[in-house]
């Protein structure tokens, strides 16, 4: 694990229509269903709102201010990716701009999530090349250190390993095990349909108290109402 | 004070139509209006751009990671209300998404002030249902610990009184006793009116240094002009 | 360096031609073209997406809390200038708003750079004047201290000189000295140009591992293919 | 409240008994026999480690980079006092020093808590003066403009009233309402005492598990062990 | 991976002896001769300093404000044993006092690396239990869900497998995995007897420029002498 | 200026005598007797307490992750040196331990300042070879880039021409201008002599309200006492 120089060609993607499909449902609900594990820290952020991608990772890990592995990830990447960008050290250089998004989408990947800087921010919401990052910085890196592709990658604190699914909204950015994608999805599904009846529900006033029937339980816990 | 497990019902609430005049100023003059005291921390911001309210302040007290008391606060909501959410410690969870927000909305309230997280920004930018909170996250919370409804809280920094007036927008949130609102919402008036004729001038090139006669008075403060 | 209490009145500009062109390339191109130097932090952020300018610098010193330099920096624009502003500690102050933008608007400023905090945002955004700031808060200043106009100043971590050449957009700030502004355009042109043919062939396919000739250099680093 | 340019010259201090007495338990046993509520933000951190200090509040509002009201705050200092600092913006100015130290002790003041910087950290730690802060900082201040003096003030993210008693050592600064001392005491005093036990349990060897009997509960709570 | 819930009782610990080994070395070397993967971000700070421990990791995954797992965790000590606790959001509450310190210790483990808050600072020095964590806090927590033992989980930005080999001083925290442990601490102790010579060589004068043999590659590299 | 690849070997340090006696005030007495400018940001800490330097500053511009220049600047160093290191960008790395310590001390510094991450701390106290760093990381760095030496740096927020006077503290790290060292020296001796003079008064318990004859101001500024 975490070792250095390596790219891994082949690899075991999710389920394609669970994988697809997560996007539907939105960072938070995919989260809620998996039970609030795997959520990358709040730090990460959309370079441009309203983008909402799920999709297969194809991870990389590179070092400080070193964007060459960038190159190599770019041919692993299929129809339906997402890359996933891990760096060994804090860093808030611009890894990543309109070139390599061009790249990057000529080979059918649907964004990145970076726990680094990226740049071109202006070219790539033109493009809709959607970026999750955790800073914004005109900073070019260089390229002279190898990384690895393909490895699993601790990226703004969530666990990522390669074909796993990756959600990512204005909420924040959410990894399913590939093997849970499925499941996730059914469960995501539930909740959404589940969902709709609420809000109809609370709309017409009705009250989160009644409705999940917690006046009781409060009381008990100690609530007092005063005048 | 602070005290846990307590809803108070009946809130002196500020005179109405100051609270409601209050956005027509914006957060900035309004703090200014106040002599600059009131206003929460700068990390406070807006889900998204461009809303200005303002409103009567029901607050509640919540603890990290548990929005049990969300629903709570719904009950004591009414139309022109601003819920201000405070936590015991400090937390970036998602609190708050669009089922409360169709509930709160259902309820009369403008608007929530939250020093946590935020989901469902999507949902709610298209409800148009403002928030101004520290972070986003689709972490979401537990129901499991009480808290208190309508006792006095500290918000990102801002002390805030049940009843009291919150104006928010772009620049931030401002907080105005409900005793001063009528009179800040007089001074806020003034100043405006003031700051349309200096407007003007500056922007037919007239300079502050003059406007302001402040020439002189940097003179002996010790200012000096070299070439 | 560094005096308090003075204005410069006199400043040689960095070529006009130079300066006003280098926007068209924008934050990133220009600090390639550098060779990475010159960018200021990137916790400097636009007030609004989108806009991209390129100016002469006009720099001012304040003191936290205190903007009443601003008032004699304006005297100092000229058309096509840019005005930059440091602070002598740490401060989130909002010292900059829609009254002093209107002056700097009519003096024929095209923005401004401040390590601090600005405000009025709703306005400055429908009036098209771009602030670039450490933060937005609705909090004012007072106008007790002098400072410096047109000195060295260091803003966000990098140094400026009054006349130096700002490039500014949602990327972040770049410093060009007015000694290197002719060069660095020319630079940045090339790159550009070069930029358009890599993009076409990147958007047909072909990966950067070859069009860069790196395969060699990464076997020769280390870099095992493994499945 | 948050009125400018105020000194309250006589306020009611809590139980001197009480607020000599809570020293002794620390501040986070405090914090539990006050509920979990009261506690400053955890950035504020003691200048030297090993200080453990309570006494009795009196407050004092600056504004950022203004240090005049610590001069007037001295005068209302009595013996037993804590001094507590509060900043009507973000600043982290070295507002106070040896000399301002060596006043505040002269009036019997047992330390100073502040949302801002200190300075002379060396000189403070020999005079064995402790002092809680946000930042160390060697930027002095200005003497421009009021504040108040023994107001309710918001600092570090906590209510403070003239009079209430503060703890504060290694763990952080938690804040006793004034009302609250005699029984906050007895309460830390209790817990304290039902310590001693748990203690000597868990040294030999005792599980907590067993101790707290949390193993039906964590059971039901669908905890599953595997091998 | 990721499981909620779940107790693994029979983890494979490293190789004792390299385990016992490696804080001979200090986490810089080890880091080092890992090749420069494995560090837990640098925010992750002792309460003390000083202390420099090895052994091998039990690991709890936690919710924010919800410590109940650790009493659950202590029982899966063994002696020799460092707890790695991640959260599953970010959290600065007091997990961990000396309550819980002394059970730890009773059992044989070594120190605790927390992703969170930790309190009884004081108390913790004056028993000699270290702890690395990311904030103080008097902030205590409840125990209402349950989290998981012995799983991967990523603390401070680094994977952490139950049986891997900590290594933490006052440079940081960094994870050796198992497999790794024994090639780690040759590694480590062929880098120690070589730094030796080049200690004893540098503290004579003798430059890193001719001992590394660096002026050559330098020279290629473009760096220019000037005077 | 910030020109890469270059090695100025022949820079003007301050005056010995005055860059030597700076120690003796203090980081905040010189900070004040420059009247307050040149400190850098207060995040930069020193890894141990108690040290108070003063040296001439030998510059060194680095690339993040990278100290290959480290060695090269070691060549620059003279006896009464302190070594002044600045990033191009945002780096934590621990670009500094033992070794290179070793080597610095040999050739006469006495402190490295750097924007950006230190190791071997333990090591360093022991040596009592003072660092002040924005952080500590064990994390190293590679040996692939050229930066400079003795070029002006911004080091923290401040301007730093190699031959300048760095004095740094427990409170922070000033800088003084090489020109301004022998002027420099002559204020802060006679602020320290006149701070005896109130230090003395305040101990015997005069207030600064009388001491600095405030009373008459602060009433003109509107300060009103209530009972």
């Amino acid at each position: 694990m975490f070792e250095l120089g390596i790219v891994k060609r082949n690899i075991v993607r999710a389920d394609r229509a669970a994988a697809d499909q997560l996007a539907r449902f939105g960072a938070s609900t995919v989260h809620e269903a998996m039970g609030r594990v795997g959520l990358m820290k709040p730090y990460m952020r959309p370079i441009y709102a309203g983008a909402r991608i799920s999709g297969t990772a194809v991870t990389v890990l590179l070092h400080p201010g070193d964007n060459w592995m960038m190159h190599v990830v770019a041919e692993q990447i299929q129809a339906g990716d997402i890359v996933v960008a891990a760096i060994t050290a804090d860093c808030t250089d611009g890894y990543f701009g309109d070139l390599l998004a061009t790249s990057f989408q000529a080979r059918g990947a649907r964004g990145l999530i970076i726990d680094a800087g990226c740049r071109d921010v202006k070219d790539l919401t033109e493009m809709g090349f959607p970026v999750w990052s955790k800073a914004i910085s005109s900073k070019g890196t260089i390229k002279a250190t190898i990384g690895s592709v393909n490895i699993p990658v601790v990226c703004a604190g969530a666990l990522v390993n390669p074909g796993d699914v990756i959600v990512a909204d204005d909420d924040g950015v959410v990894v399913v095990p590939a093997a849970l994608a499925v499941k996730t999805a059914e469960a995501a599904s539930a909740r959404e349909a589940n969902e709709g009846d609420k809000r109809a529900k609370l709309a017409s006033g009705v009250l989160g108290l009644d409705m999940y029937k917690m006046r009781e339980p409060l009381e008990k816990a100690g609530l007092r109402y005063i005048d």
